[in-house]
């Protein structure tokens, strides 16, 4: 996949007509076998596939390479949601083995800030045509507890909510995109109103109680759902039913 | 190891007259096999050994629990500095993962908050004897971005340094240890107001310029290195240089 991230997620969003992200959330026994084959079974349905702890630990560099093969050969980019969160030289080890590999984004957290946090992982970024999405939101109950407290912002020597001290810091770091939970529509269209035409991707959906039509209404651009999907007797169908949800987005 | 993380790591440091834990930071070809070399050879200097995504990564999980086993014949406790800081029930997963090849403790990054982020997993470290290291004040320049931002605590209905508040959570959540960057001997010491008896582990020794004894000095009571050690001609020679210094300590 030699497009950067942006435009081949653009591509195959609008090729399957999808603004689905699938989080292949597998774990257990064949962790792998199974996430190959709920990915090949829905992807015409969605425009991307992610990929979290769940299946990184067990699958290891090599399982992990062999998704991302196939997810490339199926026309879709590959997102690593390791939400790197360390000093910067620890950074750049591990975004370095998810770019070698071939993904073609990573998650980053942004609390390690730019000096020696995350510089660095931009730049390898950036370089590469790969992309980096920025945790501004999270979509759970306990992000209120630190993301949603009010904090002074010295760039703009301002009070204001954590998570929109963060959309702005994802504007000024130039990042691919931000993630906002879609638990979340009111914040979905604050940080919107932040991040213009940056896509934002919002996790959160059917299992956390997010609607897919609501959060991309309110303005975001993907929807990221795993367990509904991953879990479901027919994985191909339920895909395919909240594709058809976000296809008015698609055009 | 049958013993709970606390007490394994303080029978370790008197044993081996150490307050040094040692973060294999070891990546490239054979890390494995050079992270098991790096551990037998430093074995007797240090009580306690960290793995990080430098490791973690390419290991997987079979590789880790070789290591892991390694460590407890040694009768080393071994932490997974994986630094959680996703919703809860993926936190729950990967930490699982990480509980169930033997690891004595894991790292958190506070941000998730309580209530679907922490919550599961410290009840699971609880039940399981397992140490839960919570990340208090990163050590490298750019936390001075988030970790010192000035917030309002809602619990204290004061306005402080987000690095205060996170010590305070530490001990209202009964986090096992708290970890501080040697970079700031200053906030070791305010942390230690804060969090009394709770160990504060604290890396960023040597490389990033913090000195040892200076940080047990201020209150830590174990410090963390690894590049210094691990990318030394003699790792042995070097840790037990380190340990010479923090020997003091261990009575």
């Amino acid at each position: 996949m030699s497009k950067s991230f942006a435009e081949a997620i653009e591509r195959a969003a609008y090729q399957n007509q999808s603004r689905l992200v699938l989080a292949l959330d597998v774990k257990g026994p064949n962790a792998i076998e199974r996430a190959n084959r709920i990915l090949e079974e829905t992807s015409s349905y969605i425009c991307c596939v992610k990929v979290n702890k769940h299946l990184i630990l067990p699958a290891g560099l090599e399982g992990l390479k062999e998704i991302v093969k196939r997810a490339h050969s199926l026309g879709l980019p590959a997102i690593a949601d390791c939400k790197v969160c360390d000093i910067g030289s620890t950074n750049l080890v591990e975004v370095s083995y998810y770019f070698d590999i071939g993904f073609d984004a990573i998650t980053a957290m942004p609390f390690p800030g730019w000096i020696d946090g995350l510089r660095d992982v931009f730049h390898l970024a950036k370089e590469g045509g790969k992309g980096v999405l920025m945790i501004v939101l999270m979509s759970h109950k306990g992000a209120s507890e630190f993301f949603e407290t009010i904090v002074f912002d010295e760039e703009y020597g301002v009070f204001d909510k954590l998570y929109r001290v963060f959309a702005r810091r994802a504007v000024k770091w130039n990042a691919d995109g931000v993630i906002v939970g879609a638990t979340r529509p009111d914040a979905i269209r604050q940080v919107k109103n932040i991040v213009e035409d940056k896509p934002i991707f919002s996790p959160g959906v059917v299992v956390q109680g997010g609607a897919v039509e609501e959060a991309l209404k309110a303005g975001a651009s993907y929807v990221i759902v795993g367990r509904v999907i991953c879990e479901s007797a027919n994985p191909a169908d339920k895909a395919r039913e909240l594709r058809d949800i976000t296809r008015q987005f698609s055009q």
